[in-house]
């Protein structure tokens, strides 16, 4: 058990940075939560965020606006239709340019600036839309990044990138944060939500959500 | 010369990246600038970054807020005094924890967005204050993430990291800019300039600035 060990952990308020938050919890890490107002559709997931970091515990929470509408280029962050057909071929629409990139590069910056040398982030390679800012490669490459680029890098310390969610499927995390207490109810995975935040249930993140509690034969809960 | 391709410039207001976005003007580029109000003691450069845009053109200028001194661990950022005694060993306390990883991701997210596969930043590693993401190698890593990480990337285009000062002295960078016709007098390098714009002249920053311009045996305008 690590203990006194500070971590940044990339908290969007869904279902698997709820998990990772709950995992490095469990390793003993202080966890500082990070999240993101990044001018996304569904940002009632930041209200999410808040809950669960509130629910499983942190040292710290900072929610940081950042404006990638600005230049949009996403049905997450401009005026492009989230599709709720299912799953179809390629990288979909619903992909952020850089997002991934943009957000461990922050969490890097605040690592950093609190003596932490430990940023987690709830990639995952199996059940996911194909992103390729979610595969081992890109995590590897930008931990080359974060030890090139920082004092503490050139100083001979070293960042590590955890991805303990990587090669797991979506019901493996949901059982490894239930046995880890994580209320699932308190987080949201919807890319369209309702004004009362219920979800659309047909987006690519319902379908998978909703397909591993189907799996689990469990509620949603 | 290129036309019609489109390039993201980082554009801090300063000298480096003035020159930088004159240098990818001539090439024929379609500039897009980048700047950032980032909390930084020296938030005036945005405006001399406007200035500058202006003065030499570009397509468009995005002036990104994003909150890095919700974390300080800078003098820029945080309440630790600017250095104005000469530089000293060791990386100075004005290095920003993660800024140019930062602000690449946020330029790579613009550049994918806008369709573009070039980005120009200003660092070099000849005239600075020895900050670890100013040099080749990080400059490298990162043009990995980049491919790495986009969907274009995955498509098969290549995303290219211009820094075309890196091996630049100070005085080389000051003499191409001239010849581009670049206006320094709008440029504005001060960490801790007065309220009234004027640079403090003591400030690394300010030294490294008018170390080159005595060379140069002109006057810094």
């Amino acid at each position: 058990m690590v203990t006194d060990k500070p971590a940044v952990i990339l908290l969007s308020g869904g279902l698997d940075s709820a998990t990772v938050l709950a995992i490095a919890n469990n390793k003993g890490y202080e966890c500082h939560a990070l999240s993101f107002e990044y001018g996304q559709r569904h940002r009632s997931e930041i209200q999410a965020a808040k809950i669960i970091a509130n629910h499983l515990g942190v040292a710290s929470h900072v929610c940081s606006t950042i404006d990638l509408a600005a230049w949009g280029g996403s049905a997450l962050t401009a005026d492009i239709e989230v599709p709720k057909g299912g799953e179809e071929d390629g990288i979909p629409v619903t992909y952020v340019p850089a997002r991934n990139t943009i957000f461990l590069s922050h969490a890097l910056g605040f690592a950093e600036a609190i003596g932490s040398r430990d940023i987690f982030i709830g990639v995952n390679a199996v059940d996911y839309s194909g992103y390729p800012d979610c595969r081992a490669e890109f995590i590897d490459a930008f931990e080359k990044v974060a030890n090139l680029a920082t004092k503490a890098g050139v100083e001979g310390e070293t960042f590590s990138i955890h991805a303990p969610l990587l090669h797991l499927s979506k019901v493996e995390i949901i059982q490894q944060g239930q046995q880890l207490g994580v209320d699932y109810s308190m987080t949201q995975s919807c890319y369209e939500p309702q004004a009362c935040g219920v979800p659309c249930g047909r987006c690519d993140a319902c379908r998978l959500r909703n397909a591993a509690f189907d799996e689990l034969k469990c509620l949603d809960s």
